[in-house]
């Protein structure tokens, strides 16, 4: 045999063995290996001096400074809500566009007769209000690609941030953003309002009172037809950003409050998920309208499953581009109970797990077959509104934000804050919710191919003995 | 370099190579092969002689004489709406219990003044009836386990065949039934009656004159809480296959209406799947409690993702073992519209899709982001439910069968006897719909790994240029 065979050989085995491997899949466009069967992507190391930040909690802060970032679609009403609440102080105020903050300054905080706040305009302009030291929590109601950007640069500078949804765009940003959070010891809530929507925290309680047994399987969603509104986002960003990006690119309404009910990094984790897409056909066709392109990367409908370690599974569906009744799924399963928010309102539950006295006498059948009758729907909507919702339940729906979900949000922000207490939204759930983006983009590119989520606790997920909201 | 060490590196790379292959994952208990990342099972070649049934028309039969085998459950009510139909002969009835045929002799046949049928009685006596030469259809109302076997010795000894779905619990017994209606070129029809259902028929017409635009995703389900039937199944044969085998044990509900919708083996085929199960807990316990087992195959909950050649995407759900309303999904999502059953029937359509006949002067406003009003929807479902249907509407919802629809199903099966016409539902759909059982405990069992579903018309399936009811 000579040499030069002996080297082909020897070459031949090593090829073979990495193809096994799957690590020579990995091209330099790509986040992530496929390994055996199953897609990777790179979990980097914490840092010397990194710490933690489950469970964070900072000194409690009487009076929260607030400086917000982006003017335009969602950040006008933030502002407004804040000032309903004791204990707050609009400090700074910015955006690109100069009537924009205008607007706000006049219509808001001199309309209340609150005083003006310290403006910035321009792009850039953020970097000055993060560097001020003057504010506690930097509230941030930007397009979705600078929210990471933005957040790390305020953190960086000491503040607290409080983040549109979704938090990151990318697995690397979702690292970002709790790399940042661990070096700086800062809060980094993602400002998923659903998880205080009226449903889902009663269903919430409920699930935490046994009602519905042990959970076994959830379904959320983002279906919204956007037609409407695919003009109205500064220079186009959203449709911008589906066009380039496929996969599920907003996960977090219908994930966030399913990952509370499921205690995900409080006892279990989401392990694997694998992702489907449709066709983009609606998505295309509005891309060669506004944008002159020919290709679209999102497809008009996504399906995703994800399993937990404990073996539970959840189901995510995002469609913006097809005419449907709004919907976010929100529905839970359980070995004891059921609940659905969409489109209609319901529970199942067993009669011998209620409380005895929330049956009045000669009460109809409360069948495990159907939903329960609307009397006992309505009592349990009453007697399991939580503690954190009922206390303000009445000022959430007079000041409103999607019906009063975005106040009681607000709301628990800023009394953890004053109380010194862990967010119930932390950057680990951020970059968890978020990360659905490109992870079902990466299982769609391979043929449905199962994805290993990145465990953004780094180990952690067991430490915490369920979801609560800090009291 | 030694002899011996050159054999050694040829043994390690064939095994190399193999292993990259994934032809040594496949083992005698398993009948796949992992290709590459995908699950693959075998697809057998044709034998000489055998053909495609693929819309086969056999002569008009003037009278369709019947033989019943399986008076259980489901076996006396198909007897007893086909004595409604004329040009029907019941000719022979079989089960293993003599006291059940008496009971149809006596309370269905003689109570209308009917003749009595042959009687066969025991576990082999369906032998008898299927090698009478005086019966042109054996309607198979048996447990699971015994379809397959019934269905091929009646095709064996010249019968067409209507079977109980699942028509098949494994892929090697798909292909039984395909290969041997092929070898005998007979009709084998699965009895998958939610494709006769009046908002899965209105739907589905509705999709065919284009009211919701290209469907792209489909969501399908059978979620029935079993608990009040478990003790009914003859020899507990149902809980005791639900304890053995993983996977959407009972898809066809769920996945038939959808499939002819979605054109499958009519222009477009099931490509691709993924399944996740949640863990066996109320399963478990049941067994535990019926059949004192310890481990329970089937998790109490399994969602499975198709993809299609064309690219569309099914949701099929199955769950027996939880408190929840019934629910058999059936959701229709297309780029012009939108339908739902469950839990609520409604439809989302554009106005300028509408014939104008349907709409009245000063009508209200016809929403692409809401269901269709209440008088809109009941506008559709009369003017869409298709003349199969209507011609038998009245008759279908006095003679009953699940609300109508089992008597729909029987009419259009008699009705395409007695016209020789191709049936609505072929032994191809028997086994595209029954094969999600096996192909989803596959995927499972790996982890979400995507499955390869086979092609069981053996290359046909752009042969039909979409799903027609046959008239």
């Amino acid at each position: 045999m000579t040499h030069r065979l002996l080297h082909f050989i020897a070459v031949a085995m090593i090829l073979c063995m990495v193809s096994c491997n799957g690590k020579e899949t990995a091209t330099e466009t790509k986040s992530y290996r496929i390994v055996g069967n199953t897609i990777v992507f790179d979990e980097p190391q914490r840092v010397e001096g990194q710490q933690s930040v489950l469970q964070l909690a900072v000194d409690p802060i009487d009076n929260v400074r607030i400086g917000f970032i982006g003017l335009g679609m969602r950040g006008p009403d933030a502002v407004d809500r804040m000032t309903y609440i004791d204990g707050v102080t609009v400090v700074a105020l910015c955006d690109i566009e100069a009537d924009r903050v205008e607007k706000v300054q006049t219509d808001i905080l001199e309309a209340k007769g609150l005083p003006r706040a310290e403006a910035y305009v321009g792009r850039d302009a953020y970097k000055e209000l993060c560097e001020r030291d003057d504010i506690d929590l930097v509230y941030i109601c930007t397009n979705w690609q600078t929210h990471v950007p933005m957040a790390v640069y305020a953190m960086q500078h000491g503040k607290h941030v409080a983040v549109e949804v979704p938090a990151a765009t990318s697995i690397e940003e979702c690292w970002q953003l709790v790399d940042v959070a661990e070096q700086t010891q800062r809060h980094c809530m993602m400002l998923e309002n659903c998880c205080y929507d009226f449903f889902e925290l009663t269903a919430l309680n409920m699930a935490q009172q046994g009602l519905f047994g042990e959970l076994i399987h959830g379904e959320g969603a983002y279906i919204h037809n956007l037609e409407p509104y695919w003009n109205e986002y500064y220079e186009n960003w959203r449709l911008d950003f589906n066009q380039k990006h496929g996969g599920d690119v907003y996960p977090t309404h219908g994930l966030g409050p399913l990952c509370q009910a499921f205690n995900i990094h409080r006892g279990d984790r989401m392990k694997t998920l694998v992702a489907m897409t449709t066709p983009s056909i609606n998505g295309k066709k509005l891309g060669k309208e506004k944008m002159g392109t020919e290709e679209f990367a999102e497809g008009d409908m996504q399906t995703t499953m994800i399993q937990t370690e404990l073996g539970k599974t959840l189901l995510i569906e995002h469609n913006v581009y097809t005419p449907r009744p709004y919907n976010r799924l929100y529905q839970l399963t359980g070995t004891e109970g059921f609940a659905n928010k969409y489109p209609i309102e319901g529970f199942t539950v067993k009669e011998e797990n209620l409380p005895e006295e929330l049956l009045p006498e000669n009460h109809g059948s409360i069948s495990p077959h159907g939903f329960a009758p609307a009397w006992l729907r309505d009592t349990l909507m009453s007697a399991y509104l939580p503690p954190i919702a009922k206390e303000i339940e009445t000022k959430a729906k007079e000041v409103g934000g999607h019906g009063g979900m975005d106040f009681i949000m607000d709301y628990r922000l800023i009394y953890c804050l004053h109380h010194g207490l862990p967010l119930d939204e932390d950057v680990y759930d951020a970059a968890e919710w978020s990360c659905l983006g490109e992870l079902s983009s990466a299982s769609i590119e391979n043929g449905g191919m199962p994805v290993s989520m990145p465990d953004f606790t780094r180990g952690d997920w067991q430490k915490v003995d369920g979801f609560h909201h800090a009291r």
